[in-house]
């Protein structure tokens, strides 16, 4: 890969060369200190309070002392023709790891709160149109069939990059990365039949508004899950609850919640999810769909602060629906140069990748940014490139292009969008 | 791998040769209904109901209908000489995927409900004793360092087979699997220099039983984690909020949570956390503290019920202390043949590997199995082969013995051991 990046440990050498110390200047008070007993450490309170219910014991609930809670993107909801669509987004700035809490998992839905209360003992998903064998099945019976688990992300195309946007939350807040379980959507449609005339489906949810997708039959009988469960546990509410389909690298509108009904059809229709595309051609409708090669730096991002110069870890999210990511490169002086970061883990197709990259820095005004390539070869665009794709009537569909973070002098963060 | 399961989609074909309909049973009153406008499945209620607070879209609930809780490992607190010792386990029988959800890991801790309520800007962890350099570290501080993330389950060695389980919780609940986030321990104790004689350190965390673990340090410098987040977040409470070590494929037990000091040492300390192993010489002290290679199937098992004949996805986990889990197989004749489960996606190093088998129950009594060999060739043993090596004194360490479930002819499950 041919890194430049500082040695994982070399902050340990620079840090013994500046000022006799650790590069770490926060830890310095630190030395010199010598605690005899700990008994300043052994001092601080260690009083049990609100953990101790059975409740909490039962299903536990994160400590009072960590705030983190998503937030409407923008700053507010986003009224349009159909009425109020309201984006909630993951504080990724919080991030830690690739897996995002499913309490924090980012909502784009309809009329602001609406959340059906869906008993699922009651719920049915029927299969019908052009089928060999209509069916109607319940929960239970959905869970009998060979399940797969897998880690996606889900991304809403209004993530959009912008000189008005000053935090992550509302530049990249709406998406989001969890491990799935359910069935596969082709495990279901081969247990109906599709007829040879069968070219696309509908999968329809409990959602005024944006309740229904059109998906071409080659992805349904690819890696669509028809899930049930997410992070370990059934799908929570807001993420559609008991079921809905994961469409894996696809725009996160397609990924209908609340999924009760899954029509094989003969053509393309037509729906509101198909907002922003506007193509009525079955031969092209769904080639804008696919999410591109994206990265985002979630630390230090807009709004955080950098507390003093030295060792920093540079911090993000890369994903692609062209697949695994396959290499995530880092630049600290606004593009001219790059420099690759360290991936971590085993990056899994369509998910969420976490990299890293070992930054010191020296106090003076620096652009950072992060630019994805995927393993089909498809590399993240810059703003400018975006642009230019779009031309003058500005972007209709996706924006991957690269996120820019300015740190000041003074430590803060800045979105470097002008 | 040799799989003599049957194919993924065998039990349609199956399922077709039979009464002419579906193997999957519970899904043949379907067949023949050809609803005209989905109006039965489009009549479900859709009425929005607790979800839609500012609070639930801040941070997210699961579903009123979700009840799957941790419960007491067989049924009550267990009082030893030290005090109550109180096991909550983890639901394994409703698990779905290989990451356990947070607010259901389990929790195996002394007094009971003890939690500490840490305020995260007043922690710190020390590191002293044998090093060049007595340093004190604020949460802010460690969060600087270079992080991994990484999958790790967590097993008290408390977890043993037994006629007297009724459920896996019971038999396996203490075990959990989730994504941590920190820092190697590495990372910190070369940031202190550790001295020639230092070689075990004795990790302190806030608790007054089971507060203190010694390690040796060739794990310490291997891949001991100072972790801060789990799943995506901060660490909860239970688990150890702001600050735990995970000590990868050890027993539990070694993971000290809420963790305030490491000191480095030249002799391995006996603690409490040794209770069961009773070795004070050092050479050998800690060969017991890894898990052997293990599973359990989670569906079916104790307790749960099978709803009717046909095809049955069995499902389960399997892990171990020596790394990577490389195969798994499955028996449903009581150990007689055994046959290779799927595992399920990547598996990670000491975390938890999901498994599945494709099965269809004739209605006969049966029981199941499964079996876990490592990537270093380690099997999992039956509950003979553990018996015969500790002898008439009972199990005095770690059991880590095949699991069997029988099914009875009228679908009831229970646990097989006698």
């Amino acid at each position: 890969m041919g890194s430049k990046q500082p040695d994982r440990r070399a902050f340990l050498k620079r840090g013994a060369a500046l000022a006799g110390g650790l590069s770490l200047g926060a830890v310095e008070p630190a030395i010199g200190q010598t605690p005899a007993s700990g008994q300043s450490v052994e001092g601080q309170s260690q009083e049990a309070q609100d953990y101790s219910s059975d409740e909490l014991i039962a299903y536990g609930q994160r400590s009072h002392h960590v705030t983190s809670v998503r937030e409407p993107v923008n700053g507010r909801p986003s009224p349009d023709e159909f009425g109020l669509v309201f984006h909630v987004g993951t504080p990724l700035g919080d991030q830690m790891g690739a897996i995002t809490p499913s309490a924090l998992h980012y909502v784009g839905t309809t009329r602001g709160s609406f959340v059906p209360d869906i008993d699922p003992a009651e719920h049915r998903l029927m299969i019908h149109g052009l089928v060999d064998r209509e069916l109607i099945f319940t929960m239970d019976e959905l869970k009998r069939f060979p399940s797969v688990t897998r880690l996606h992300f889900i991304e809403c195309a209004g993530n959009r990059t912008s000189s008005r946007h000053r935090t992550i939350v509302d530049s990249h807040g709406m998406t989001s990365c969890a491990e799935w379980t359910g069935v596969l959507l082709r495990t279901l449609l081969e247990e109906a039949g599709v007829q040879d005339e069968g070219t696309w489906i509908v999968a329809e949810g409990v959602e005024e508004v944006k309740g229904a997708s059109s998906l071409p039959m080659a992805k349904a009988m690819d890696d669509i899950l028809v899930a049930y469960a997410m992070n370990g546990e059934p799908i929570r509410p807001q993420q559609g609850f008991p079921l809905r389909i994961v469409v894996p690298g696809f725009e996160g509108i397609l990924s209908v919640k609340w999924l009760r009904r899954i029509k094989v059809v003969d053509r393309f229709y037509m729906t509101y999810n198909d907002y922003g595309h506007l193509r009525q051609d079955s031969d092209d409708a769904a080639l804008s769909y696919q999410i591109g090669p994206k990265s985002v730096i979630t630390f230090p991002s807009g709004g955080q602060e950098l507390t003093g110069t030295g060792f920093y870890e540079v911090r993000g999210l890369a994903w692609s629906g062209g697949g695994v990511v396959s290499r995530v490169e880092v630049s600290t002086d606004g593009g001219e140069s790059w420099m690759d970061a360290d991936i971590r883990g085993t990056p899994q197709r369509m998910a969420h990748t976490a990299f890293s990259f070992n930054w010191t820095w020296d106090g003076s005004e620096a652009v950072l940014m992060s630019r994805c390539t995927d393993e089909i070869g498809q590399v993240q665009p810059s703003r400018e490139q975006v642009a230019e794709f779009w031309g003058r009537s500005g972007v209709k569909g996706q924006d991957n292009s690269i996120q820019p973070w300015r740190i000041e002098r003074d430590g803060s963060v800045h979105n470097a969008i002008t």
